[in-house]
């Protein structure tokens, strides 16, 4: 696997594009992503019980069409809360990039970002694609359009490339994402969007997803809300001419290993900017019970408030995270605990079976003051490991949302 | 019913006192609650899997002990993760306080609240204990220093006493809590002590107050993370001299409505002084499928830290309520649910049937800057009615647990 530059445009036969249509005061706030062929394709969508209007319009798509060619997404307006005229509204939406893009509706999946209960002002929404699709373009930069057009309050765009050999020929997944605030374990106010230029069928590509989400998207937490809006959706063209993926195909192993990757980082980048993150934080828990355990664990201790704000205030606090292990509702023996603080600064123990270890203080902070923080949780139950990413709670991130709507 | 002036020893035969031992800098941390007779009694404990020594020394006393004489408590110190020489401490705690008040170390419960990690130091644990129990009084004033000496990052003490009659004769119940950081349903790192003069055995007791404990403490949220030492103890010494007190006595009703009074006072008083709270937040849930449905709709709309930052920032912010009901995992209609908010400046419904109503936004911002607000969410899906209280989440909150062990 090589990590190349690019995102969702780096797969053979994806355009793309971002532009302003005035859902949002100024900037960029709608974006086309297109094959020049019908595409396989799959999704996951958030577990909110209230769903947003696309979230339904796509996960409609996924359940009954084979195939598709487009995705067309805008930031600023989240058409969530908006009843049946919302549904109307992605319907009306998919029917006009459709149109312009000489497709059906059925082969237009939509997304939307952004406030939610306000009507999608469609005027705009129909300007925007227009203007949209005359520049469409495989180029580095019109992905770079199309990342920035789907931000809300993300600092920077989010954008992965890999490519991987596949029978000896280069196969390409690239990728977008936005995030940045309701980013919690089961899908966040976040979307992602991947295009691949890889052969594989609709089946093995939604079980794929499937596996994928768990290890990257659903380990991730800014603040512990699930939006109405989250989605993942991935394209797969099959411009790179290989025979088709699946589990059986020799070099399924590399092709996987380069789409999680493609997640994986996705998903840090997400927590990375998450609203007023000043920290990039990694949980890993090794030799629980199994690996469902050691989520569910490293799950507990990223979403914790007291953690996240003790690692805000460099503050080597581990009895918040023994405290937040103990009430994740998992099993483990915490007399058999180790836990350990890494950064550029080097490594700290503080706990060691279970007990505090009279640590260097000094040592400690130097190493929390750090802008990315490990935290090992080393049990002796089992071999389940499992990672979560998140960032501290600061300041910054009551300011952004006490004062959101306004 | 009647609300009377005092603490734990507004119910006749309890004596209280605090005193400062040193284990905070200067402030008291050290307090006795004693009975003059021997007490039936029933504890709640944390369902953290972490749990202090104290909590386990307690469980074995309720699984194990018919009756006790006192409580000892001690604040600067939670002796959570003290491994085995914790839970040698905790019975020589209790040792020495039954020496020194004349029973056995298996009358005393004990608890203890403040840092993690760190060995009590029993040296003035024992000087604390002599000097506290030379003082033990009856008084007003007696109760109110116990109150005061349980306190952590508490800013005032939490104190209610209410009378109800019972055969004619005046039965008392008193109690004192502290809160503040990691308030949490399930118990948090809150403790709770009620006395009554009122008769009752043992297992009416316990289940009198499993079944307070669901509707009161657990339904109240500062930070979502629940901590290694809460506990709720309750001791009655028959003192008011009525026949047994069992759901077949006709003044059941009425002491039961106290005694939940008593509780829900204490759980309320306690999220009011959550840590960096400017706000106190009440949200019911009515007309869910049942109770237990829309008091998971309540605590998820409490503990969401989206919903916390907008209260903060007085914003009428509606779909983050909606969206922490849909990802409760509570079943619901949201197309059937109307929203109000409430406050001294009056009410304002921003929701109706699930959609969005055009508001004063002027009045909304208005009755949202008030210090006590109620939010109502309204369903058709039954009679199910729940009810939560918490605060907002505040840059005090923050910068209170970015700085905590330091």
């Amino acid at each position: 696997m090589q990590i190349i530059e690019g995102g969702v445009t780096a797969s053979v036969g994806f355009s793309a594009n971002g532009v302003a249509c005035g859902i949002k005061k100024r900037k960029k706030d709608l974006a086309l992503v297109v094959s020049e062929v019908s595409c396989a394709f799959a999704g996951s969508f958030t577990t909110n019980l209230v769903k947003a209007a696309p979230v339904i319009w796509d996960q409609n798509l996924v359940a009954n069409q084979s195939q598709v060619k487009a995705i067309v997404i805008n930031s600023g307006n989240a058409n969530a809360c908006t009843a049946e005229q919302g549904y109307k509204d992605t319907e009306a939406t998919a029917g006009i990039a459709g149109s312009v893009l000489g497709c059906k509706a059925q082969e237009v999946l939509v997304c939307s970002t952004g406030v939610i209960g306000v009507p999608l002002p469609m005027d705009k929404i129909k300007e925007g694609i227009e203007l949209c699709s005359k520049e469409l373009g495989a180029s580095r930069e019109s992905a770079g359009e199309a990342a920035l057009a789907i931000c809300t309050t993300d600092t920077f765009k989010k954008e992965v490339a890999v490519s991987v050999q596949i029978e000896g020929k280069t196969v390409h997944i690239g990728g977008m994402a936005k995030g940045s605030g309701m980013i919690h374990p089961n899908m966040a106010t976040m979307l992602s969007f991947i295009t691949t230029d890889a052969n594989l069928d609709k089946v093995t590509l939604q079980t794929l997803l499937g596996s994928s989400i768990t290890d990257t998207y659903n380990m991730i937490s800014v603040d512990g809300d699930t939006s109405t809006n989250d989605t993942v959706l991935v394209l797969a063209n099959g411009m790179s001419k290989t025979t088709s993926l699946s589990p059986s195909h020799p070099d399924w192993e590399a092709f996987t290993e380069a789409f999680m990757y493609v997640h994986t980082e996705l998903a840090k980048t997400i927590v990375r900017d998450g609203e007023g993150a000043g920290k990039f934080l990694e949980v890993k828990v090794v030799g629980a019970k199994d690996k469902a355990t050691a989520q569910k664990l490293a799950r507990s201790v990223i979403t914790s408030n007291l953690v996240k704000t003790a690692f805000f205030g460099s503050d080597a606090n581990w009895g918040r995270i023994l405290c937040a292990m103990g009430y994740s509702g998992a099993a483990f023996d915490p007399s058999q605990l180790n836990l350990y603080f890494t950064s550029s600064k080097g490594t700290i123990q503080v706990v060691e079976n279970g007990v505090p270890l009279a640590f260097d203080e000094h040592l400690a902070k130097g190493i929390l003051m750090e802008k990315e923080i490990i935290t090992l949780a080393q049990l002796k139950d089992g071999k389940g490991e499992g990672t979560a990413w998140g960032c501290d709670l600061s300041y910054e991130y009551v300011r952004i949302n006490g004062d959101y709507r306004s």
